[in-house]
């Protein structure tokens, strides 16, 4: 994260960020940091803080600045298939992926953000959010429930919704699924921001899931 | 609807349109009229068609342009206050507007759309969708449910999610719960698409609900 907008965002580099995503081919990180600048101002950074430091588990997290440290994917690698640990490394290793890693925090704003990102690949894991499209927009769909006030991950929504608008009408019915099954989910979860993963690498996925109440759609 | 556009959508005319809407205020009806054109592009207006004709009711239709005809609200409003006509008329009376008529239609792509027009009040009272934005966007929502392939609604659901993002972000958790609501709805519902309304006015609404299996949500 750069410098924070002012109060509000700026919404001609709001517009232009999201523009350039739609135009962009999934997974350009160059357009999805103009997009994280564009979305970071500091009205919509303190209502996400706010409403997320009612949670004990989260205020923790943001004074002790709680962080997913070194991940050793090897050793993990090692543990039992059904634990979360594993699934996580077998994901990562299996995608030639390594640990996403941030910027050591100096403050709240960039706490939020680096926290995120270190435990992006653990919410697809806990979540069952795979790793294409749908999955992507069912856990974009999942990050707004929990995050409330997020104009990066509401962005991305409206952002799939446009490229299926252009490009892929056919696929609205899936596009529409992912994004309602993200949001029940999220409603139905206990908040996940600020979870200390490493404590739960050598425990049961299954376990770890119903511990926080996330609840797999049927289909 | 004026020309057909060709086989797939012009891009930037969508975009552009798109656009046009999100700076627009709400019922900007030069701007509905611009993105209406630019979705109706004849592969997504075929794949509709194709769609909705599975079901016997929009086939018949199709077949017969079946058409509201003439409506008479101050005759409705005379109904029982329970009835499908006495609702309709109140509310059009209540805020003021007339019932939505459109051009008569020549063909297939131009019932698609006249049905659409002609119907939409009905289609706010049926589901229980008030004319405020979060009822226009559960309705919206619906209609990408009941349509499937269709730009022209699923591109007004992308536009209400990026004014939220851009402008009024701490509604993000109405606008979804809209969204959600409107397309549980949607695939709940029986087909709506093709129902002649003027031979349930004077049906209580709740019998017309359960009839299609309309299921208002709880809040």
């Amino acid at each position: 994260m750069q410098d924070l907008n002012q109060d509000q965002p700026g919404q001609d580099s709001l517009i232009k960020s999201f523009l350039r995503m739609v135009h962009s081919a999934d997974g350009d990180f160059e357009a999805i940091r103009e997009l994280t600048e564009a979305a970071s101002d500091e009205k919509s950074l303190d209502l996400m803080i706010e409403f997320l430091e009612r949670h004990p588990q989260a205020k923790k997290a943001f004074e002790q600045q709680i962080c997913l440290g070194e991940v050793n994917l090897q050793a993990l690698h090692l543990l039992p298939k059904n634990t979360l640990g594993y699934c996580y490394a077998d994901n990562l290793i299996t995608n030639g992926f390594s640990p996403l890693k941030a910027d050591e925090p100096k403050n709240k704003y960039q706490y939020l953000l680096a926290h995120i990102i270190e435990t992006h690949d653990i919410w697809h894991i806990i979540t069952g959010c795979n790793t294409n499209i749908l999955g992507e927009l069912q856990l974009e769909s999942f990050y707004v429930g929990q995050l409330y006030a997020t104009r990066f991950w509401l962005a991305l929504v409206a952002k799939n919704l446009l490229k299926v608008v252009i490009d892929d009408i056919e696929k609205s019915t899936q596009y529409m699924d992912a994004i309602t099954r993200g949001w029940i989910m999220a409603k139905q979860a206990e908040p996940l921001f600020g979870i200390q993963w490493n404590l739960f690498w050598e425990t049961p996925l299954d376990e770890v899931r119903r511990s926080f109440n996330i609840i797999l759609p049927d289909s």
